[in-house]
């Protein structure tokens, strides 16, 4: 059986593996106060052309590890919004959808934008912005406290950095940040179309989160935020349960992701084996369902090719079954295998 | 200057102002404790057709007294819902729109369909709720923990009693509570076109609130739940803030407005203040935004037209100025003069 | 049968139900945003001594409205506190035994110190805070955010002016604000005990609320706060359900409350009979429980006299029966006839 | 330098490293519903002594793996509580002090017990709901919804089964369900002053966890609850961002953790270690804080011998540095080396 599901399917990458080997019995203090976490603030600093007296004080404030994708979208927005405000996000973000309402059971409602192919307008979020306080009842609505997008989306596509600069400026004038969910961070940064790098991120919002979980590591978020932002955000981190008592295995991980450009390079592995697949199902004629860049890749099939499909090889059904034809989802990731990808083209 | 703002611009029908007056300095226990939220209780347990040994009972646990509408919403719905669960309502829902968020703030998610005047269609309840159970990943998202309807709707729309009981029985099947705001409601049940009565309302559906603040009373709203289905919903109250001390005046006001039939009589004025302001506007070749059946009006006028309206009469603008028409809604009342009402047709 | 269970037990002093018959079928705005609530905003400003350039911005920011007490100090506290941030108060504060965890359903800890007949103790305060920061696992723990004190307390005593500017200093050095429950407050200005005047309170503390529900209105508080400091509170009120949509009924209420002086003058009353009546116990030979200054009057009767008293009169057992005797309270109100203080006292 | 701080200074079992490496480039479908996680559940189901009808299941509903102790605790006891209760705890306990008001933010009030070094008193718990429910203003307050308790507790005491029998009493008869936090349940288990076995717990409580964090596993605990209490746990789960994408790596863990009694005899070695340096400090004359049965051991060491200490050592102030005196914990765990232990002693 071949699998193409997702990209959380395997482990961590052999490097981390053998660092976490290493160092398993070495003894350090709690909660990210040691020196690999250190270690790892200052080489994602580094690769986040932030700046060296920045460095120097280690970051302890702005750069923080948590351990997964749905806790660190609602320790963040919880820490970023007043509690009369919301997060703006594209109907489908995974905000939205997928996290079994864990903003709004922090307390805040989550404003939805129409999603193109997974992305927010910018002449749309303007004019949200716009409408919201033209309208004389503002003060009975929730005002739009932020702006939430991810890089790439659930639907694969990447802003470019035209893009992302404009919806930048939108909330700089409306005041309120904008933050980038980085859950497949290194897939966006490692795609042919993608014209911004890690370093391009701090000019171009206020939060962002580099994946570890979908981008070799066993689990683990790093969230980069602007100087002084997330106010007390330890005992936040804490509060959601997000802090992890062990923190030198982020430290470990992500050290390990961060040194020699491992990050990069292991994603753009995904992008290559995605490429391959796509361009496997569109030469025997299948039709996407959209152009995606990235690691996740969406196809129209018709129900009989699915059901064959399914036969040998495991992927997602994306929303639900259609009556003749239905969309899917095929996913690579770090690991994915060049035979993997050669044997599921060959069955089609 | 003539008011058509809101239905809540005045105080309350002057034989409440009596009855508040005649009972001022009697002693009573608070909370809801005294004989007047007593008879209320058992005077409105008539009107809905609640049965005999139900009312010897009192129903202390099925007929509740809040102050306002917000309050009412997310205290039933918070008592309601599971934390896994969102409740769903028309995209245009006052919970959605006007309440500040105050659902989310109790940790719900607000499930949006589409709005049809205000109204959720049936078949896209159920669509939503099939669709929801057919997706693998359902236990990532919100469940469909409850329908909400208003009563009349936001946007002066009634549903028909066979669209009631559909969306009644698509909840059963379901397994889910329906709900109905009716801080309208009295203006619902006195319009011609409305084919239901105060006593049906108990079998189509399982909590429902009786509107004061908008029909008669100085505030307050009563909830009537089928028995049992509000567990522990006094303490709910009470950290909801939704507990008066002397919750007697809810009492007293309740109890004249189920006396005699008030509550409907006056609302019926209301009524018939609407369709002859609503006529005059036909009459003069202004445009319907739609065809309320009830209090609120809705008309698109001509921006020049508006303009000049606006210098002898107050109105809600509907959302925001458009470039050339505007929508705006007039509403009448209980209170609603009928010389100005006159005075407004022939100033148009 | 006498009435001394509490003192909310009538309606409201006649000249407020005076002035809402008269201003009944006035048509006015809604949300406070009438000439009354304006007017009763420049009355209370006035009273509490606040500057005039102030009073001719008309306060719309930092004097506030709200329906009851409950509501009044949860929106309060979650308007105040971080996230991470919990309220200090005594044991025996309201917001700790008597609001249904409303403070903790907004997502806030209640921190308590030890009660001194109700009251905090300023050094137990100033340890509490140094603890907490000098403890290395600080940032685990929920940060002391605020202080929240009654006056008069739970137990009718009152802080002494030196003590509440203690209580400021620390809070002050702490960066914490001083927040003062006064739901009973005119019960506490008017006490021949109290060394302070309504003026003084905007300097003792960042907050208060002037309590109406029990003092005179039929419902209805009066929040004061320092410039700037509760942000957004108008969505914040809406959002817990505190926004009356008849806002002129509070402005009514307060601007006849603080005309005249009638806010003091009916709480004096009030103070008079308490004194009368705990006179009458005392020279009876009962044992106060503590030496209250104010309304609420505190007793430890054998149980056989409590059961005999109960046959002619109401009264609060306080907390539960105990074996031989049990504390009681008797509560006198603005509305407090002498000759049942003194049918009371005859009784003993 | 010794550490002796915690005991979650190494990383995890080597057996658990090995599983981890030999099984990491396997895929599997993610969030638990991998083999590894229904093979860690069989494991757990066998030795806690649950029935064979109920192992065949499979327990998907009743045996679960969440991330850490704080989300742990507050995706349990928010599953547990309805909206109008708290958790009754000993005042000392890790929700009550050091989990950043996680339960706080949940809406949950933490009611507090008094502390006998670290358990609660069964008749201080029944006292305590007997007197809520003989107060008459009961439903004005936070109801005791359930008890929660730690085993072994924060001072790393134990309960006797006699104990946690009479607990369980009080909690049945008062229909609260029971919750043992058991962050360090194998140092509980593994103490020759332990009279339960972990296939007693299921009958001595509702729901339990067997903490893996702290005894050998990189991270991860396993909540075990009576079929069916645990309503929609999953989607609660995933709420409250404690559900891990990779869910088998808990899988691998525990399984490991359940093969060959592993979890037991790694505890066992912690607490000899324990022993160990308890008898080198009473030895030499030190004062026991407490006498600690477990992994945890109290000291209270007159000032210059701690500074003394600290130069060759690190373990942690409990509380505050005292005048003269402080007090102090020393910690081991499975990874504990005796010869570190013994240079610990030497050096005193």
């Amino acid at each position: 059986m071949l699998h193409f599901d997702t990209d959380y399917m395997e482990g961590a990458h052999p490097l981390i593996m053998q660092r976490l080997m290493e160092t398993n019995l070495e003894q350090t203090v709690g909660y990210g106060s040691d020196h690999y976490t250190q270690d790892a603030k200052i080489l994602i600093a580094e690769a986040c052309g932030l700046e060296n007296p920045f460095i120097e004080k280690g970051y302890s404030g702005d750069i923080h590890f948590l351990v997964g994708g749905t806790q660190t979208n609602s320790t963040v927005i919880d820490s970023l919004l007043m509690r009369h405000e919301g997060v703006l996000c594209a109907e489908t973000a995974h905000i939205n959808v997928h996290e079994s309402g864990a903003i709004e059971s922090c307390g805040h409602k989550v404003l939805t934008l129409p999603s193109h192919e997974g992305k927010v307008d910018a002449s749309e979020v303007k004019a949200y912005i716009q409408h919201f306080y033209a309208d004389e009842t503002y003060e009975h609505m929730v005002a739009p406290g932020m702006l939430y997008i991810s890089y790439p989306t659930e639907y694969g596509t990447l802003y470019s950095k035209a893009e992302l600069s404009e919806l930048h400026a939108i909330c700089q004038e409306a005041e309120i940040p904008l933050y980038i969910d980085g859950a497949r961070l290194g897939y966006g940064l490692a795609s042919p179309a993608c014209d911004i790098t890690l370093s391009d991120l701090p000019d171009l919002c206020d939060v962002f989160y580099i994946g570890g979980t979908k981008v070799g590591a066993l689990f683990g978020e790093c969230v980069v935020a602007k100087q002084g932002l997330l106010k007390h955000f330890f005992p936040l981190i804490k509060q959601h349960g997000a802090l992890l008592a062990k923190g030198r295995l982020q430290g470990v991980q992500f050290s390990t992701l961060f040194t020699d450009n491992l990050y990069l390079k292991i994603a753009r592995h995904a992008i290559d084996m995605a490429m391959m697949l796509k361009d496997g199902f569109v030469s025997k004629g299948y039709k996407l369902f959209l152009d995606s860049p990235t690691n996740q890749q969406f196809f129209v099939l018709p129900n009989e090719i699915m059901d064959r499909l399914s036969k040998t090889c495991t992927f997602e059904i994306w929303g639900t079954r259609g009556e003749k034809e239905t969309t899917v989802r095929f996913v690579t990731s770090w690991a994915t295998k060049k035979e993997d990808v050669r044997a599921l083209i060959k069955s089609l």
